[in-house]
């Protein structure tokens, strides 16, 4: 996002979401007109169509919607890329009409994976209340404003959208989850590097032997470059062989990290490269020895001087 | 399942998904009471807590519900061990209620991944209409039985269960897509090797370096035991510290699986072996040249000569 | 040689060479019948003939002879195993028969490796003398007591056996080359542990690709076992085809060391052990984490337990 | 050695021996002076020091002198590059005085590895025969010329030289070892890739733990290079200590190769380029797939247009 800020971000939906609060932390985002879409394949094919100039979709621990379905919309179709990522401390709020108290509760809605985080939570607080699931935290909160259901576990920001009020916040059973979102754009230059930026890409192995992933992780490993994230994707819906989706400390622009994904593309039978972005907690990446870029300039100049003194 | 099948066996829920018709393919199945649950993660705690004698869930490319919560479910918690494993041609039928024609289709009700999977046929088949997402594929039926919407896109076993009618069969996208599903039981000594097994388990590295995963690879790879799954899960909340889900060919009770998993025990963190069962696809094991279970029967043979001629 | 010493041992003679003054730091030496052999292979062979219960000859940095011949004559034939090692301070000396003075030194006998190693002490001490090479230092001391040269580079040992003096002490250019001899005697049990123990090895490989040695060390390394001395030999008298003679720190009766070695007899196309023993340094070996004998104990016991609860 | 040849040759000597046979074989040498050394290290300080052009000197199962002293003398002092390599069938013959029948030999002179090489055959043709050592198998020649023995084993070529007869040829008790010399020049551009051409370099690990030494393997086997020849070889007179002599196949100026070489230089505390030469067996490198210089630059092009679309 360097320069001029987009003029509209589209999110995955509905508003009301963690993702729409995500969204809200980047200041780029305040003069931005910011489109809700139902899903995250429609989100991305919002940018691919140039409805959006970008669009910011949760990639992992994601509340509202699955990582997978990311992985998979970034993995296939027209090429997108990565451009920022934002960390969001996930937190649930139990929300009612305005006028219930805990105890008018006999009913509450949200969606499974925020049922799963808050399921003792909830047994503490409202233990004879019924749980019913929704698509999303902010059906959730729609239906309950409709007067469907007594309560919601929502985002807290779900409130405002809905005309609700917090009854408790903060009911997470365990504090401190965060979820991983990404904002993705077409494909461009990467963002400059900063010293603490991370590289993300989809590798199609050629093979499914045993090694077959032990040797592509051995070009990272050679090289110096840490993996941060790695997960198989049933590949082409064929259950048993993969795709990997990886994270990897470090920019494109840098030379481990540059000769690493060359080896990648090397082995392969695939490799798309999704960007190359500053980590949102601004962890400096390790650069171990013999693997900085002074290092490859060295070695490189000694090479050349061996192939023509 | 040896001996006598259990009477009770649990489910992904509700009555009607595609977890219910894998089910249903089990012998087993056929006298037992068959319990729906709302959750994986409860199916699983009716395990634990002995309402049933197993349940059946998702591990892979689910429809009805998230991969990522069985991994985690099965990675924390009381221990639970996998017995058997379902795959399953996943078939989405667009029903309605008897009299509806395609025309008359307003409206069509679905989970998110389904419609993600019935994009494009459901553009082609019922332009105008308006997709509506419900947390559940059987959810959707229910809805459109009550009324609610004009059709919803289920799996055809959802018909008999809501009184529907199929007006188009084979909507997918995509035909041949697989959802691989596993009976859950408490812990107990694995079925017998049958040479087309796979073993499952959970491991947590002790470093998050360049080298990590690689060196809990290279257990595997030294020993000939190919990896057909796995999967980093953020491990204890934290993003950027995981844990790794692993299906590996073979079975525990032969050497080259069994020496891997104690190669593990000794340089993880910590190692949850979640069972070893028969692959449904039947494909044997490859057993590449000195990783039999003969071979290293001759070699310790061989190094107890040594010890002590 | 624990227990009962043997009462004969040979080495690499001539006597008055290295490997004797080596042989006489043990203690089992004092009281045992020490018997000469022209070569490494008659030594051997003697050995292997029961003309002597062991044998001492050179391993490394070999003054006297080949660690070349040393090498193959171990990996072929009938089986020896290494029961001890002795290390030895290398020193020169300048000898020649009583009244000679250095100014009178114009022809100076020596073995070539000697003749190596003091090159630039010579070209010093004696800048216009005539350098002759000979089959070892003793011989070169035996043909100086003959009057056939003036002095010779020898082990101080030599003056002693020839009844020559010192001219010169410590005239190697550089102080502090060590030699590695080994004892060398028929199978048997080996030596207790000791903590600070070796391990000596021949490996065949079955295959020359690249990749080939390097699956052979990650045998080694994913379980612990650190490597002191690597060598290609080439295998059946073909040059490009090779064995490896390998010195591992550990006891074959350590789990690590045992496994690694049963990992090796299964996927090389041969492996001959020659010994565990003694460190001569009595440095201990390094043990990472996950590799103690409680480690493997530990998750031998775990495996017993997945395999039969 | 391109363009103009060397005027003057040194080589392992004395005249007589199989390194001056093998030097012979070269037909730049049939113009130039041929100058013997008594020792390697004395042929290659005469390259050093501008006597000769180049100095053929064995490297592997040499016969008349060390490897080791090659493979030291090479890896240390002033740079020096290896041109071209020579592989000889090593055959022996015993040579005596005209008029002496194999009945008359009472004594047999010979260097120590030519007669581990020749004992069966020579307890087969002369059982009762003395077999005396000499410091290399042309003095022993000489001194079968000079009278002081019956009998010599030697290269054929040494009859010439020293007026000596064939006895009996072919007398190595395995027919068929080859020795493998090298022509060493001044460091200089290395001969043009032929496709069957071989690369030495010597490596010092900055570290002497497991795995220092793969790591140094898995950088060449990552990057698909074969190695054909690996030492460890003391470092500095330090046992324990290791730097190590290495051959892969392939040339400086594949990308392979350049690279492996590159990515040695930024982790090894030293690396020593020793030359590119063409093969004698002219074997075609192994280029396993994505190996090519066509893959790496594919791979370049395909990697700058991530960083600058």
């Amino acid at each position: 996002m360097p320069g001029t800020p987009p003029a509209r971000f589209g999110y995955l939906g509905p508003a009301g979401t963690f993702t729409e609060a995500a969204l809200r932390t980047l200041r780029a985002a305040d003069r931005a007109d910011l489109l809700p879409y139902a899903t995250v394949a429609a989100a991305l094919e919002g940018v691919r169509q140039g409805e959006v100039d970008a669009a910011l979709v949760p990639l992992e621990n994601s509340i509202e919607g699955s990582v997978a379905t990311t992985l998979d919309e970034l993995a296939t179709g027209d090429p997108l890329m990565l451009r920022r990522e934002v960390l969001l401390r996930v937190q649930f709020s139990l929300l009612a009409r305005p006028g219930t108290s805990l105890d008018d509760v006999r009913t509450v809605a949200t969606h499974p994976h925020a049922e799963a985080q808050c399921r003792r939570s909830l047994a503490a607080l409202v233990p004879d209340a019924t749980v019913v699931l929704t698509s999303s935290t902010a059906e959730a909160a729609r239906a309950v404003a409709a007067g469907q259901y007594d309560a919601a576990v929502s985002a807290p920001v779900a409130a405002q959208h809905y005309g609700l009020t917090e009854l408790v916040g903060g009911v997470a059973d365990n504090v401190g989850a965060v979820t991983r979102f990404v904002l993705v754009g077409t494909p461009g230059p990467p963002p400059s590097p900063t010293g603490a930026d991370r590289t993300t890409l989809v590798a199609h192995l050629t093979d499914d032997g045993p090694g077959a992933l032990l040797a592509l992780l051995t070009e990272f490993a050679v090289r110096g470059v840490n993996l941060t994230r790695i997960e198989s994707r049933p590949s082409g819906g064929v259950l048993g062989r993969y795709s990997f989706s990886l994270d990897a400390e470090g920019h494109v622009a840098e030379a481990r990290v540059g000769e690493a994904l060359s080896a990648l593309k090397r082995v392969c039978a695939d490799v798309r490269f999704l960007g190359s972005y500053p980590r949102a907690d601004e962890v400096p990446a390790r650069v171990v020895a013999g693997t900085s870029d002074g290092d490859f300039r060295a070695a490189a100049a000694w090479l050349a001087g061996l192939r023509a003194p």
